[in-house]
């Protein structure tokens, strides 16, 4: 795995990571254990892990700027909407502030301003504001500190309600300048010889497990904030870099029925099929992989408890597709599996492929989609621009982005994916004595639930004589979560928590039988009990086939650190000085 | 809950009770261990709930013997097939070799020999044989002691191995003599008043957890002897008095469907649809309960972990049923359920009911059938003579016996057993606090197994150097079970044990995705560490969607006992004098 070498440019990575450290743990003390994780992420990827928060797409950027600079699109590329914010874009806009007489920043004077200590300074559409006094305020709580230093965008963009006028009035009274222009310019150059130089721009809340390929996960105090994850902090899972794919000369391949190699436009895709919309959740085999470290040490990236994401998703069925390209019961009696092959490809070539059972794929009741929107824009392109396959119910790895080919076989993909990694061994196995054959590859998962609220290590108030614990829920394979049990002692006693299918006020009807793809998130006030200095938070969920949560992680361990799925638990302590 | 009066008439069943309880523990550790079990169940259902071997049927036993009185079906009635012996008619062969010169014994006189230290004699064919010698020679162990002091049918018929002419052959050296007519009349007599009074025969082997209505399992150590659970001791689980259907006058009728009620004789339904057979597990939600009353008391059966069996079902598709009688988009459009309803009733009239959703049943993987084969003959009265419904995957409440009347409907089933029984809490939720409305009916089963072999409590040999452990596992909704850990040491270290899906030797090839009804059976060979005196034997399940059984029995407990399927855990002692 390669990693991004150390950059001088990266302000606002910078600024979030040393800003957090020097804030004071009796005001944000969930923020600083976040950061006490980040740190340590930090350290794990080399002190390089870093988001770079400017694009590094020099040529994009010109062009924005100078669209900017002529007064054009000015006030549409600010209107922020939730989940459709473009960094690239963002950043961009400066310049139309630069006229104001109030006093001009640069970037790393604003970066220097980043903790309560040194005052909290934080940048909306080019100006500068000083809201220190503020943060004591902020309805959100210690989350606004997220951003000192550096832009609020792209944390505004994940809570819709800062979009109205009286936040923007709030906002006003705290100005103290603009940026200037030359910020931009301090940029990591581009490395045309790198095969990750066009990565996209990602949102700099993410916390990096690898840079390339690129691997990050939202901070999990925020994953359960929006019931649809906005697509900026959707969890990235890449296997190799992303492909810049035209969509003017995007062809998805499809093979194994009758009449050879069919070839689809992206138009084709989005105007002769109709348009299906799922709401589904992903996730990644490897979430919460970083609990089975702890155990023993396994061979994968150190994902926390948000390698899981939830979001819309539009696109043809892939049923469809594939009746209109001939699939009937001939071909159903032969082939067994649907391989998808990606157009992301390491240095020899070979593509990133996955394949899925043929009923999943055909059955009216799948729901696979080859999407081309996701949260209702196209895909961005860290989610497979132009068409990827969501395979509702099926962990992430067979969700095949970039999709180049759809193979219709009876025989599982090659790749070394769907062989010889995706797959679970007992705890007993190790990489001497595993055989990769004697396991079926990860398709549904199973049940899952995490606590995203209070954060490990924090504090809770005696006063309150409750303790507000929140968290998300899911299983695979269309089994809707029932219950979420929720315990404070370590699992002696259980209360029962409330679920929601949307956000709040905003809930969905129970989905049919058999189709929950989407997560349920959860809440609940548990009373503190009255001697106890700490307590140890636990969740675990059942699903509509009852299956339920394994206790501990150390029996469900396995080489490759996949399937970690034991009650999740949080210690935090009862503070009584509060 | 009733229980059957004592009655003085039950002979075998006194004889497997008191043999075993004075079996030498170093010769039939597991035997006794068994019994101590069963002597607790004795214990638990008022010392009245054992099974009566002989008939109390008298009309049809009368019926029998003039039959072979008049010499007729003499050979054809004894020929052996394993899962096919009938009991009355078994045991009224014995007039035939009434003419033999050797002694002449009565029941009662073969009753007391029981046990080694009384010698064990047995019946075969009317004839008595006194075995005691050959007990240690016997290939299959103690379990010959099973039969002591009574017939040796019903568990040759368990294992097909017995019908060979060099068994005969080795048996007929141990003949002492023959059995006297008289017996059959010492049974019980009819209460005409008891609407338990037309209840079958059962195998002598069963342990009851109640008699009225008749809850029932095979002794765990057999279980897992044969892939397809003989139709004798394939658990028993009735809610209500067996009702005796007359196949003539039999009508299923149909209702919530185009055209009105329509109704079906038993004849047309075998002869207008096609017949599918399926291999398919059937599972209690109750099945070992007796875990969980461990950690607090649960309202239910205590049963073992044996509420759960695996046999061939043949019948028709519930769906070409219904689409038959004119299901198709219009109705799916409306229903979501399947209800059943059983013609077992209650004393206000109230018919067991049960559903099911609508897509289950119409799903062409779906395989619900409306059987009237299990094992290759006609159901079993106890198994739902002449129709049940078959709905693999899915717990067996939902199997409705004696079936009388399918409605396609809105709503589920508003039966008792639907809307206020079989369903899971949290820990936390007692009689008190229950909100029945508050969680799903249980329809698929989470993944399962549990340990057949060593039983409890027994020992293991140290010089043998390793511990064969054998038991069986099993997941709900078709989920295939692609692994099963094994732990000798509480759950430290873990080895993978071998699955098999038919009897040794004749393994059937993988089911289609989805659709793995039937059950695995597992063994391992473990080494024994060097020092251990104790072992504390582990086993757990993973399915094709990676689900995995609970650490533990606490957290999962529920107020009525349901879904029990922690780790399945059994303590042996390492003998190192043997």
């Amino acid at each position: 795995m390669q990693h991004l070498k150390h950059c001088q440019g990266l302000a606002s990575v910078f600024l979030i990571r040393s800003q957090s450290s020097r804030i004071s743990k009796s005001i944000a003390p969930s923020l600083s254990v976040w950061d006490a994780h980040l740190s340590s992420r930090w350290r794990s990827t080399g002190g390089h892990g870093r988001q770079r928060y400017f694009s590094d797409r020099v040529p994009k950027l010109r062009f924005a700027l100078a669209g900017l600079l002529a007064g054009t699109g000015a006030v549409l590329a600010y209107r922020l909407h939730q989940g459709k914010v473009e960094w690239a874009a963002s950043s961009a806009q400066l310049p139309v502030t630069q006229t104001s007489a109030l006093p001009v920043y640069t970037l790393e004077e604003v970066t220097k301003h980043c903790s309560l200590d040194n005052g909290v300074w934080v940048t909306y559409k080019g100006e500068v504001y000083d809201i220190t006094a503020f943060v004591a305020m902020h309805p959100g709580g210690d989350k606004i500190l997220l951003a000192a230093g550096g832009s609020l965008e792209p944390y505004w963009a994940l809570y819709a309600v800062h979009e109205q006028d009286h936040v923007l009035e709030i906002l006003s009274e705290y100005k103290i300048g603009v940026l200037n222009t030359e910020s931009i310019k301090k940029q990591e150059s581009v490395n045309a010889l790198d095969p990750y130089s066009a990565e996209p721009t990602r949102h700099p809340a993410l916390q990096i497990n690898s840079l390339k390929p690129f691997n990050a996960e939202p901070p999990s105090s925020i994953l359960s904030d929006n019931y649809i994850t906005p697509s900026v902090i959707f969890f990235k899972r890449n296997h190799l870099p992303v492909p810049r794919v035209d969509p003017e000369t995007y062809r998805l391949e499809i093979e194994g029925l009758p009449g050879g190699v069919a070839s689809l436009t992206l138009n084709e895709l989005k105007s002769c099929f109709p348009k299906h919309t799922i709401t589904a959740t992903l996730q990644c085999a490897g979430n919460r992989r970083s609990e089975m470290n702890t155990v023993k040490q396994v061979k994968g990236l150190n994902w926390g408890i948000a390698a899981i994401s939830n979001a819309t998703w539009s696109g043809a069925l892939l049923r469809d597709v594939l009746v209109h390209y001939g699939f009937g019961p001939e071909v159903a009696a032969k082939a067994q599996h649907v391989q998808f092959e990606g157009l992301d490809k390491d240095v020899t070539g070979t593509a990133y492929g996955a394949s899925i059972p043929l009923n999943k794929a055909v059955s009216e009741e799948g729901d696979v989609l080859l999407a081309y929107e996701m949260n209702g824009e196209d895909l961005p392109p860290d989610h497979g621009y132009p068409v990827r396959v969501v395979v509702p119910g099926i962990v992430g790895a067979r969700n095949v982005k970039w999709l180049g080919k759809i193979v219709v076989s009876e025989e599982e993909s090659k790749s070394h994916w769907q062989q010889n990694d995706y797959k679970g061994f007992s705890p007993g196995t190790d990489w001497d004595t595993v055989d990769f054959k004697s396991a079926p590859a990860i398709q549904e998962l199973p049940i899952q639930s995490a606590i995203t609220h209070p954060a490990e290590g924090t504090s809770v108030d005696a006063n309150d004589g409750e303790v507000t614990v929140k968290g998300y829920a899911w299983s695979g394979g269309g089994r809707e979560v029932v219950r979420v049990d929720v315990s404070i002692d370590g699992g002696k006693t259980w209360h029962v928590a409330k679920l929601r299918t949307g956000d709040k006020g905003q809930q969905a009807p129970p989905p049919p039988p058999g189709k929950a793809w989407a997560w349920k998130l959860w809440e609940i006030d548990v009373p503190l009990p009255h001697s106890a200095q700490e307590l140890e938070i636990v969740c675990k969920a059942v699903d509509s086939s009852y299956n339920m949560q394994p206790d501990t992680v150390a029996p469900i361990w396995n080489l490759r650190g996949v399937l970690s799925n034991a009650w999740h638990r949080v210690k935090v302590k009862v503070n009584e000085d509060l």
